[in-house]
């Protein structure tokens, strides 16, 4: 097959990336997508650097087996703690998104006061605001945990008086403390907090979701190394792994995302 | 070395077990313990029986090789799914949480009504039910999944407001619809919320603690075998080992549950 129509490998701890699928869907139709989630070890948030880069490179290494002509790590926490070790460990291109996020704060921020709320792990790496002081040294970042978030998220409490006490409790300092006018969600569970957090938090803070930014910033990749897909693909192009439960997958593909996935497989890695 | 005064192989999902642990040591102050906490593919509960049965068994494995002369399974969702297995897979005793529960919760109920909050994973083996309802056709089981509580437990948010209102979204239908007058704490993590659940759900339900009737039946086992250690044992001669994060599990058992591990051990199980 011509390079060019090679499928892109994307993946995550476990359903949360799909946030970053459904972008790339949307932003780059011609391109077919291999997903692994991990979810038989997920959540990565919490575990340290060693685990997740060895996970990383089991996933990165069935990617390659599958041939992928470029990987996109669409979780926050291995994007954070694992991406130069893939850059070395794969012959093709690597993408986390931690840097598009950080490029699309530093644009938008007007007092350089940009806000991260992120798994432990990801905050912990500092890599957002290594990267937004690269491109901007004036730039100051808050950083805060958001631990609850994932299974809140998961248990489908989105709009809930549980999720609206959190967001507060986590988010309120970064604004009437730190003066934050531009906050990332940093990591692939928060955008579908998104609608919540606006409303909650009030007018005045960008937020900043970087699966949005990553497609972008994978059709820029695209484009630079000539390896756009020539071909439209449908959705059932598209192929779906993970390390377990397959059913439960779908479930939240479809209840969460409204993506239909009819046969998640699964795929073991130890 | 004499068999009675081999050490006991005791493992978890994560840190959770340590409850399961410190009654060991306040009842069994004979016997010396090899803890194994799966910290790098925690948690457990929302996991399929067969991937939780393939862990079991590679650390079952684990334990066999340091030499155990019984294995207890302190995870109440491993307990659920995977002890069959593991009686089936090692030569020595194995013995889950999920039946001594079962026995105690059947002694003390009046009306037959029994509650479980568990993980996910464990309300839906329906094993708690299998048990009680072996001992006593006549009882009824309501269960109940409270899958926030790990993660609450895990941030130190013990009396916190929003574990207050978890627990009566969790609990109340259970006493106030189900007419319970007993209610298994059917997870290792919930044990530390009892004082807080005992204070909410007020009198009148009898709170069953599957850690502290595990260390009962594990004296018994060790009776009944001829197994029990002869030596005192001290707190330097028990053994910790954990798949990631050897530092965290630490402070963990420190902060929450005033144990000194000074030298928890990195293991990478795959």
């Amino acid at each position: 097959m011509e390079k060019n129509n090679l499928p892109i490998g994307v993946f995550d701890s476990g359903v949360g990336g799909l946030t970053v699928c459904r972008e790339i869907f949307r932003n780059l139709p011609n391109e077919k997508i291999i997903y692994f989630g991990d979810t038989a070890r997920v959540p990565y948030g919490n575990k340290s650097q060693e685990t997740i880069i060895r996970y990383s490179k089991q996933i990165a290494q069935f990617l390659v087996n599958q041939n992928v002509k470029a990987i996109v790590i669409a979780c926050n926490t291995a994007s954070a703690l694992a991406l130069d070790a893939l850059k070395d460990f794969v012959d093709v291109p690597v993408i986390g998104v931690v840097e598009p996020g950080a490029v699309a704060a530093n644009k938008v921020t007007r007092n350089n006061r940009i806000g991260v709320i992120a798994t432990a792990g990801t905050i912990s790496s500092g890599l957002y605001g290594r990267y937004i002081r690269e491109l901007n040294p004036e730039a100051q970042i808050f950083g805060q945990p958001c631990p609850l978030f994932v299974s809140l998220v998961e248990e489908g409490m989105i709009d809930d008086p549980v999720t609206i006490m959190m967001i507060h409790r986590y988010i309120d300092g970064l604004i009437e403390k730190d003066d934050i006018d531009t906050l990332i969600l940093g990591c692939t569970h928060y955008p579908l907090l998104r609608t919540v957090i606006a409303r909650e938090i009030g007018n005045g803070i960008t937020l900043v979701n970087p699966a949005y930014e990553t497609a972008n910033a994978l059709k820029d990749l695209l484009i630079r190394e000539g390896l756009e897909s020539t071909k439209k693909a449908d959705f059932h192009d598209h192929d779906f792994f993970v390390s377990d439960g397959t059913k439960k997958f779908q479930e939240f593909a479809k209840e969460v995302l409204e993506l239909d996935i009819e046969d998640a497989k699964l795929k073991i890695l130890e």
